[in-house]
């Protein structure tokens, strides 16, 4: 088969759905998991952590969804650099299948615009991630997929067992801690704070302002602007404390989330528009949980996002 | 293959988003369309009708999504039995694909009950419908997929030229009106009426009705007990009216409805919740509505459903 083109499939497929098992022993039970990357900027070290996961390769699928234009063009160049190797007829060690969803539209903003955390730019450019995210789930999720890891291309270091130290808590949805590695200055040492904000416990001061707020605006977390005292996931980490602690929680971040596949099959997806006033991966934990699938946090589980 | 399992995936896929054409002359520009029905029920008279669609086969495929349980095994058996022929390798106009998946769940509501139309059973049917829609949709829409024709089993004639009709068109979603044959007394001859009540122009009334609802409170329609003077599809129609008229609705049914690949990969999909009031096929209007994507409907362009 060319590059591009599908192996014909055979006539009739059929799925029992119940014979797709999701549970706490993936690799005993021999579960699939796709791990799905909206990727604009490419980094080694992320396919580095990649390709030294614990669970069986052959179980993993990845789906990459890039941007239009100059930057993906480069980042579809790295990645495929690194496929090329990883995924050698002679590698024991590849990955059951890739796909990459080269998008029509170039990004809103692009990924080295030093505002683009900016308050305003927020809600158009977190539709837009969102459209990407959904674009890449609903074409790649099959009826044999048990799990669905949403992993950022910047997010460079996690502990090789991520997949089943997160699947072994059994629950529907579930996100570590994502820290960031920096020089503290005052120290004059390598330290850790907290990048992900998004994951949170919601407050009676961010019900009221919802409240209040018209059809067409969201809330957004880590903006002085907006107070919102929402109990931040971020700020409940322990380093030396139990890695198994689990939080329950309203709003997740998608930097590393772990879900499972009849969560989306039921329809939770990342609005694009504001749902509960929310947006993108909060949003999506609100639309879970309206379908009844709640999100539980790891505070004291991290993993690493770059540091630009 | 051995039934039941798939061709190894190539190691990796490259899709261009934007080689997916989908245009008002699918046939001309090869475009692949899905064609995805929930499947409680059996009947001859679909198949029939599915077979002579003149759309070419090779670009058609087709997805099932069935009920665990007894009339769900009945329906399997029967699906199977006319598939068997019309897949043979010898039959050149046979389907692309052919995916069913059998749910882990049997219905909550049995296709011989007198009172599944009745207004209590309504939102929990129809949000278990939403989630056999949604879990036939995400695991079934793939990356070269341009349309998605909803069909119910039920639609047992349409013109032959559906496809190309409705696509001609050129809309996010479009809907032709569904209507029924059935035997008038009066005139002791056969006739038709309105099947479907789900296609609608929204009123001040209906909408102030939702403006006083609880989140948890649904409007459904066709109900004396809730009068919503919304504008039908169902009654705009006129028998020797221009098959071509458009009217922009606010909710559809999903009897027969062709959407846009890209209007389901935004995250347009069935709300098994209350969206705005609304669920299932009516929601999923809202939904494409709130992506930017308006529904249309064809008042005088027929399909017939099933008469019990
Ligand atoms: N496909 C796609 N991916 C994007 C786009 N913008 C950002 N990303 C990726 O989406 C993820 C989150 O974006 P990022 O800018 O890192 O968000 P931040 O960590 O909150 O600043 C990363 O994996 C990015 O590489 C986009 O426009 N399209
Ligand atoms: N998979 C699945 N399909 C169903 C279920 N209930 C109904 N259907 C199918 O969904 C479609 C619509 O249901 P139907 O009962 O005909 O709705 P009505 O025409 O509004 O009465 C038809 O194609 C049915 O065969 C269910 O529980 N599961
Ligand atoms: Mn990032
Ligand atoms: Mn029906």
């Amino acid at each position: 088969l060319a590059e591009g083109e599908r192996a014909a499939p055979p006539p009739v497929v059929h799925y029992h759905m119940n014979n797709v098992t999701i549970t706490s022993d993936p690799v005993g039970n021999r579960e699939s998991i796709l791990i799905l990357t909206p990727l604009a900027r490419f980094y080694d070290e992320y396919w580095d952590n990649l390709v030294k996961l614990s669970f069986p390769h052959d179980l993993i699928s990845l789906g990459f969804i890039i941007p239009k234009g100059r930057e993906g063009n480069l980042a579809t160049q790295q990645l495929q650099a690194r496929i090329e190797k990883t995924q050698a007829p002679t590698n024991k060690n590849r990955f059951a299948s890739i796909t990459i969803l080269r998008q029509d539209e170039e990004p809103t903003i692009l990924q080295d615009e030093k505002d683009r955390h900016a308050l305003s730019a927020q809600k158009e450019r977190r539709a837009a991630m969102s459209r990407a995210r959904n674009a890449l789930l609903f074409t790649t999720l099959g009826p044999t997929t048990s799990w669905v890891l949403w992993l950022d291309s910047d997010i460079i270091e996690t502990p090789p067992s991520l997949i089943q130290d997160l699947a072994s808590h059994d629950k529907p949805l579930i996100v570590p801690n994502c820290f960031q590695r920096y020089h503290n200055k005052d120290k004059d040492a390598m330290d850790v704070r907290p990048y992900d904000f998004n994951s949170w416990v919601d407050s009676p001061t961010a019900k009221e302002l919802a409240g209040k707020m018209g059809p067409e605006e969201i809330i957004l977390e880590g903006y002085a602007e907006m107070a919102t005292y929402r109990s931040l996931m971020a700020y409940m980490a322990d380093q030396h404390g139990d890695a198994r602690t689990e939080v329950d929680l309203d709003g997740v971040g998608g930097t590393a989330l772990l879900v499972k596949a009849y969560v989306h099959r039921d329809g939770a997806m990342f609005p694009p528009f504001p749902f509960y006033h929310l947006i993108e991966t909060e949003g999506f934990a609100r639309m879970a949980a309206r379908l009844g699938w709640k999100a539980t946090g790891l505070p004291n589980y991290f993993v690493y996002h770059y540091n630009e």
